[in-house]
């Protein structure tokens, strides 16, 4: 320990998989004073679909969005 | 909080993902009395060899049932 | 499946926590046509040092708000 | 319960899922009591890029190792 | 990895974690090929009224038992 | 998102929470240009025979160094 899963959604690049990672472990082990052999971390992707705040998709949401731009730009 | 994680197996639509997240967060906050805000919930995929109970993948489960129907097809 | 983990505050009643569970099962089965024997649901509670948003905890979230209530009965 | 969830790297075989899960589950239902069909176990894979100790994911360590080789080859 | 997360009903002996700590990696060592020292158990318990099956938590469905019992001791 | 979960042992202060919280919210918030409001941290602590290492419990190995101990301090 610590073990830390982490949900991301898709599309992060690698790098910025190894960025997080490391600045991740960086910070656990200098506030916790444990070694970093000892810092585990797991990252599991979900799809735009697959995740929602307040019931609503994060897919959903974005076509909400385009909706409403597309009305304004009639409108106007 | 509420953050919710829930565990399914492959193969639901998004009109299934959107409906699930909707009911969930509107059976949350009815309940805990919560801002729909506060309600975050992600979603995990499984395939059918990711998931088991007592040992038996789904996937393995499948097979049997279906060497079983084959099975009893021969005899009749 | 659906197995579901959630993750709440500590300090919910008895009567809450059942009311979440029944609300959430039914939410799952009616949208996604599963029997109500496959819903699992795991509660998790977590106190107010162990929830942060933003890299700030509950528990030091509400100590600053303190401090600024008291600040500002002071000024008036 | 008991609802288990295995964290894995991607790649390993139907087989190999098949048995772990099995293998598990007795271990679980010897141990502790409880009937197999209690015992659920989901599987979670992850790619080289998502598991990481000490800040250092899979995928980089394989890299410098490989990198590492290289240099020891073109010396010797 | 393996990282395992094992969910269990509150109530089990040092005894017992022990004893399922040992047999699940002994299990995933020999189904997955992998060393002991990969090999992470992290168990959680839940009191009863954090679980429940189909909307109905472990508590209550104790409750619902014991009130039949005491209905068909009358009755007899 | 991010959402994270950290597995910790036992026993941290409430200053060292905060500080990890604080930590790896600047750590996530810099490497993956979210939003720290979009960062949400739970902390799961587990007692030392909830843990394990190649079938070892934390407190299985800490009983087991002691034994050692004392055997190595009656023979010197």
């Amino acid at each position: 320990m610590p073990i830390i899963e982490m949900h991301l959604m898709q599309g992060r690049s690698v790098e910025q998989k190894r960025a997080v990672a490391e600045a991740v472990a960086e910070a656990v082990t200098r506030t916790l004073g444990v070694g970093p052999e000892q810092v585990r971390l797991l990252i599991t992707e979900h799809s735009s679909e697959e995740f929602s705040v307040g019931g609503v998709t994060a897919g959903r949401k974005q076509e909400l969005a385009a909706m409403q731009a597309a009305t304004s730009a009639k409108k106007s």
